[in-house]
């Protein structure tokens, strides 16, 4: 079934009814081509899911109401909030990773402009490509049945991110410690077991160039804990889809 | 350092000695523009990996030979075979699919016609849509440090790959088991479990539409393993991504 993430003000009458209105009035009416009695899944910002039956569809003011039905109690997320912090990588990589990291159960991506970044973004168009990411978290959150949307945040530094009031721990991905050393100082597993139990995890990831020395090492002085991804040389695009599968695997599939 | 995969045949002199010829020469002397004395890494087909150093370059006929410098003795392969059987998916997934399962491991691909594959493969045409993916498999493999390319075999039927003569255990990615139901029926940790000492596992991925209940129950009937891939609801492309990122950690990096 159909989902749409509605913002809590539109939840009005003691929450018996929800207002829906623009994009999403378009959607349901033009595209799903849906009518009185239809049913769709509606999100509000508190992650609480409900089957919507549509009530009255008014064309001229491009609004409908709909009625709850009944609560969804679905239990899609994460049980740890994972943020990534991607380095910018060339071409179209950040649709890629916004939209798989959503699938995966990511709750906030955040661009990174890094050393070894050969893409620049510039300030001006800045807004639009957020806006694009923006976009493409919202139709994977639907697609993928999660209970929010994530963030996509503006464009930070390696400094910005690195910060332990907002994050309870920090991993960064390390293809030093997969190129050559046959055994690595720490096991994934042992950061896994590190993240149990915590709340706001952040995940850096450099671009295609890999962390340049002086950003593992301010990494490693600022306590962020480096991980090896398994013994191969993983791209840019692959190595957070590859750390939120194994998160969603430890805390999700996994006594 | 840049990779070659060189047949058996053209190790020589008792290994002393390595022919190179065709686009590998093309890609050694036109694109890298290296020369003589310049380093590079060749694997042979028994997944052994060696410096070799640029000797004679012969441009009128294509060829050159370098000299074994040294063993790498490098460690890139998973301890399980995994083969990966993925339903025909619309687009340029499959592209995706082959090049991220073979940075992440995988041994073998083979593209299936399932009941929901909404695209067909035209007789003629497969020849080259093979020869891409396999060119996919090339490129990647290189660029992750593997010691061999996976293979990719010919378009296949669900009957074909069910079959315990070719794999000790087959795993089927069912979206059934992450829709609704709160209580798998089996944790995908157990899944992992059962995998450790195998020799060949295969993972079966539906197409867009998922894997249709007829296809779900004969592989039941024939033993084949279901598994949840967390609690959300991954794209085709996704699964097998999931599934191999489980599989390093669970293998590579985990006590």
């Amino acid at each position: 079934m159909q989902r749409y993430f509605i913002p809590n003000d539109n939840w009005i009458y003691d929450n018996q009814s929800v207002l829906i209105e623009g994009d999403d009035f378009h959607h349901i009416v033009n595209v799903m081509r849906m009518v009185s009695g239809d049913a769709i899944i509606g999100c509000n910002e508190n992650e609480q899911s409900y089957q919507l039956i549509l009530d009255q569809i008014d064309e001229s003011q491009k609004q409908l109401y709909a009625t709850i039905d009944y609560e969804l109690n679905e239990d899609t997320e994460l049980p740890v909030h994972i943020s990534v912090a991607q380095g910018l990588p060339k071409g179209d990589k950040l649709d890629t990773i916004v939209q798989k990291g959503t699938e995966l159960g990511m709750r906030s991506f955040i661009p990174l402009q890094m050393d070894r970044s050969i893409v620049k973004w510039d300030r001006k168009k800045q807004p639009k490509k957020i806006d694009r990411l923006k976009k493409i978290a919202k139709e994977a959150s639907e697609q993928s049945h999660r209970l929010m949307i994530p963030h996509i945040h503006s464009l930070q530094s390696l400094d910005d991110v690195i910060d332990f009031n907002h994050f309870d721990k920090i991993i960064v991905a390390s293809e030093y410690e997969a190129k050559g050393s046959h055994q690595p100082a720490r096991l994934l597993d042992d950061l896994m077991q590190l993240i149990k139990g915590q709340h706001r995890v952040l995940i850096i990831i450099g671009p295609e160039g890999g962390i340049s020395p002086h950003e593992l090492a301010k990494c490693e002085d600022a306590g962020v804990l480096p991980a090896r991804l398994g013994k191969r040389i993983l791209r840019t695009e692959t190595a957070s889809l590859y750390l939120l599968s194994v998160i969603s695997y430890s805390l999700e599939e996994t006594n």
